[in-house]
């Protein structure tokens, strides 16, 4: 499979378009006027499982030819993939499995449940997990669906750009957070096709902040086991997500865990809208002001609005 | 002044229309599915200043003779009207004063003064209040509007049902919350005028159910003090919006804490939007189904957003 172009991410929308939602964009004076910028804040959050994983995932489940579909899918993750995955292959009628770490919270395991996902449980190591996958594809035939390095999943996150190019044109920057990069890698390959004067800016976590690393340094350069508030973005780049980005990506800046919370918060209080900590991530770099886009307007994907509301970061 | 009638609904959404929002309108396939009925949200939780009560102060503050507005308005709350008077006088360059007892929540002074209203403080009785507030018009001359029990006040907050209507014909069903009655009332004269097959219920805390009460005994009972969670609905019925509901609302129905607070999680949940408690009180009754509403399309106005997000409910 060769890299998507703006094509593969065209077609990918016109798949998935009868399952997700072209969701709304919001604007909000007060954080424009604390950060100097003018926001376009795409909502993600209120797409299908509460995240743009959905894109991906369905593209994923509906590219596959009906043989190899009939065998199921399978993944490794305990958060948003998983669901999507799940959901996605309850809507074509196949089944999903997902492997999961034993210890994983049972708010997750409910949600990937829920969606009809039989669940293998793993030790909660990175080789039982790849040993339990393996298992599973050798028993099933299942395919295996990469949470992020996957040219079909990545295709499905650019979809929620291109939508935000036709709901906001002529936008200077556009901003994703960065995790494993399925989501910045299909970003920028939408925004350079449709858009080329238009920058596509990544922000990362300071503690998980291997994007940042790794762009710099030309090379993959994986975080070891970060620990971030953004769960979301614990991951590492890809052999397939990394080359896209270093083409495609103007700059990537980092936040710490006090500038995460606190654009969360002030999304939460001034938007009135509920996102995850990972989603809040390019908020916190427009308002702690890394490099200077005053004046500029600026797409912001808010990623996703899956939190445990009894688990606050700002409540002790 | 004579009641109102749809006539002074549409001149108030004509004054107001510079300054307030046409809230959206947000639906979600799993809270039709636990209620089974089709619900169509309101969202004045991300009205300006939050909630749908800068319709109401708007229309007041901009109907007042340039002489009369010159003097200011005045008035008594710590809660949203409070601030919506505040931000209304702003727009028109005019002064509020607002009396607020010594205690409030330093949250809500601050919202108040961010405004640029003055913040006259009292000792936390209702005697101090009325004689704080009657000092302050005394004083100054300017015009005390009521939070519910004004016309003008009525007129501007029937525009959010105005909106709806436009928004989505054919409903079956409109559902607020009641407190004072402003919102309750200019929507029921909204409605009643512009879709008369539409009914309009209203819900209430079973803690704070003087309008349940009155409604049935056909004369205003007042609560005395009364404490619920939903804080915006402490207020009892007035004198000018209770012979409003008692000739144009269908029914009243009340919700008790557990179905409010389990409503608003579910809104946050499943919407991924935040509302206050109060807004959550008509989806607690299609919750907890006190009259059986399945199959009917409702309307359902979200009436507010400010929540102490440092003190959840759902949170020891």
């Amino acid at each position: 499979m060769n890299e998507p172009t703006i094509k593969e991410i065209r077609e990918a929308s016109e798949r998935i378009k009868p399952f997700v939602h072209c969701t709304p964009v919001l604007t909000c004076n007060t954080l424009n006027r604390m950060c100097g910028t003018e926001i376009f804040f795409k909502c993600e959050n209120f797409q299908k499982v509460g995240a743009f994983k959905i894109r991906g995932a369905t593209n994923a489940v509906f590219s596959l030819e009906d043989k190899q579909a009939s065998q199921g899918v399978a993944t490794h993750s305990s958060g948003n993939h998983a669901a999507a995955l799940a959901l996605a292959a309850s809507w074509r009628g196949i089944k999903a499995y997902v492997v999961m770490p034993e210890n994983a919270p049972e708010v997750k395991r409910n949600a990937v449940a829920n969606y009809g996902a039989e669940i293998i449980f793993c030790k909660p190591t990175l080789d039982a997990r790849e040993e339990g996958l393996a298992d599973v594809v050798d028993r099933t035939g299942a395919t295996f669906i990469h949470p992020y390095n996957d040219y079909r999943v990545i295709s499905g996150q650019g979809t929620a750009a291109l939508e935000l190019c036709e709901q906001i044109p002529d936008l200077d920057i556009v901003m994703t957070p960065v995790g494993g990069g399925g989501l910045l890698s299909g970003t920028a390959i939408a925004i350079s096709a449709i858009s080329p004067e238009t920058y596509v800016i990544a922000a990362e976590p300071e503690r998980a902040d291997d994007a940042y690393r790794s762009f710099h340094a030309g090379r993959i350069i994986p975080s070891d086991n970060p620990d971030t508030i953004a769960d979301g973005l614990r991951t590492s780049l890809g052999d397939l997500t990394f080359p896209i980005i270093r083409r495609y990506v103007k700059e990537i800046v980092t936040v710490n865990e006090e500038g995460i919370v606190k654009a969360m918060r002030s999304i939460w209080e001034r938007m009135k809208i509920i996102v995850e900590p990972s989603a809040a991530v390019p908020l916190g770099a427009l308002l702690t002001k890394p490099i200077d886009l005053s004046g500029k307007r600026i797409g912001v994907i808010l990623s996703g609005g899956n939190v445990d509301l009894a688990n606050l970061p700002w409540i002790d």
